[in-house]
């Protein structure tokens, strides 16, 4: 029997659409209702069989539903709770996708009607594309999904929750929600300001020469620039969520930076040799675990 | 009928003993002699066909070579050539595999004896691995060589030196040593500074319940610091041999940090949009050029 007879998606993009399909093929649920504002968005995603219902309404979205899945960009989420939380039936449990978590603990809990139960999670699962057309069944197989839970998280949704998403084919972890904005921060938030600077550094350079260098370039700054392509939305949504952990660590960064600068400038060669082995190390690391 | 009859090959690690690979397969030289510090790497190579003969007597690497390239880490490519200069028969050309120009080119012109001739070259290929067992045949097959010649570079030596690189499989280009060198550090230099700062800025991070949190990390990550796993030898000396121009554009992507930190930090969404957008098309252009 499924878990839950009808689960709501918030916001038929990528991690939405990726996830009501990972609902029909594993037939975690009876009936997904995909609410949106593109009425034909929802359209083709009831064609192509992805939602089994679309709605532009959102008391007519969640009104029976046993779970929400809030798949909006991270700005978009508590505007969005709070507008939906008066239709919202007792027993229903909420969850989301948002890759900040404490300004949503902070924002929905409070908000939360009687014997409505919202369970934090963060699905580490994405791509450069986004929309509709980007879904795929298996997104989120085999990632990692933290789940961020206070002492105000009823245990009993927790658990549905943490099944739910288990269910879907993710590794299911506990963090607290500060510590995981700080985390993801680091290893997420920071990459992708780091990947957007450089590459719009490098791209308004001209020289007298040429009006543009980038087709001069390697194989190495594809690479460090792919994230580069992320969703500009998403990502805004997700550094003014997460300010003060972002503004933090890229301060951290400039200190790094400042640092083999002044190496650089000194001639100091030995140092920078140990600067960048441990580089190597830090890099040999992060490969080693992923690949466990 | 090969172009030249001896060449030999200043460091048979990643570059040299890939470029004697290429040449052998392709049939370019009668025989390929290789310079090393090493004797039990000149050996292994021997016994592995790379090269036909190993020496670690550098006068006796050179004294027939009709063509001898430089594959040291660009630190080390001057004191070598002015090592073996005296030693170096008219005619012979002499040419590289540095990253950085200007400085080679300052440093060796004056120090070309009579007869002898130095054409500069990149030719942009590499790997992550270094050393002899990370060589291979193909690995400037297809891949873009920038000549740098200067006003005072004989013309027969570099065209000679352009069918040489255009023989072993590459796309040969001519630009100004200063141009590349600026060209390079933004396109090539820059990003692994910034891999580096990045790795070792989120490496060193521990939580109040973490030693680690690279194992949190997704595959942005991974992708973003790949080249951090590059040669700490290798980059020490580029970067320190193109100086000016790597604090220069350090600077510049400082600048772009710092703008990037005012936007989250007045919260202003709109231009945070604008400026990944702006990220997405210099990032699409480059992705563009380089499936061409």
């Amino acid at each position: 029997m499924e878990q839950f007879q009808q689960i709501t998606i918030i916001g038929v993009g990528l991690l939405g659409a990726s996830l009501a399909k990972a609902c029909h093929r594993r037939k975690l649920v009876e009936t997904i209702v995909g609410f949106g504002r593109n009425a034909d968005t929802l359209k083709r995603a009831e064609l192509q069989h992805v939602i089994d219902r679309g709605t532009t309404d959102l008391k007519d979205a969640v009104a029976e539903a046993d779970l929400v899945v809030l798949c909006s960009p991270v700005g978009a989420i508590v505007p969005r709770f709070l507008e939906m939380a008066p239709h919202l039936k007792p027993g229903c449990i909420v969850t989301d996708v948002g890759s900040v978590k404490a300004m949503l603990v902070r924002d929905i809990e409070p908000a939360l009607p009687e014997g409505v139960h919202y369970v934090p999670a963060h699905p580490i699962a994405g791509a450069e594309k986004s929309g509709l057309d980007a879904a795929t069944v298996d997104l989120y197989e085999g990632a990692r999904c933290i789940l961020t839970p206070t002492a105000k998280t009823d245990p009993g949704a927790l658990e549905r929750i943490r099944k739910f998403w288990q269910d879907v084919g993710m590794q299911v972890q506990l963090l607290d929600a500060e510590e995981h904005d700080f985390i993801y921060g680091a290893v997420s938030h920071l990459p992708h300001v780091v990947a957007f600077a450089l590459i719009n550094t490098i791209g308004q350079i001209k020289t007298s020469n040429r009006e543009d260098i980038l087709s001069l370039s390697a194989g190495g700054l594809r690479d460090i620039t792919r994230i580069a392509s992320s969703d500009p939305v998403m990502w805004r949504d997700i550094f003014l969520a997460n300010k003060e952990h972002v503004l933090d660590l890229i301060g951290r960064l400039e200190e790094t930076l400042g640092h083999i600068k002044d190496l650089i400038s000194a001639g100091d060669g030995a140092a920078l040799e140990e600067c960048f082995k441990n580089a190597n190390n830090h890099r040999g690391k992060l490969v080693g675990q992923e690949e466990e």
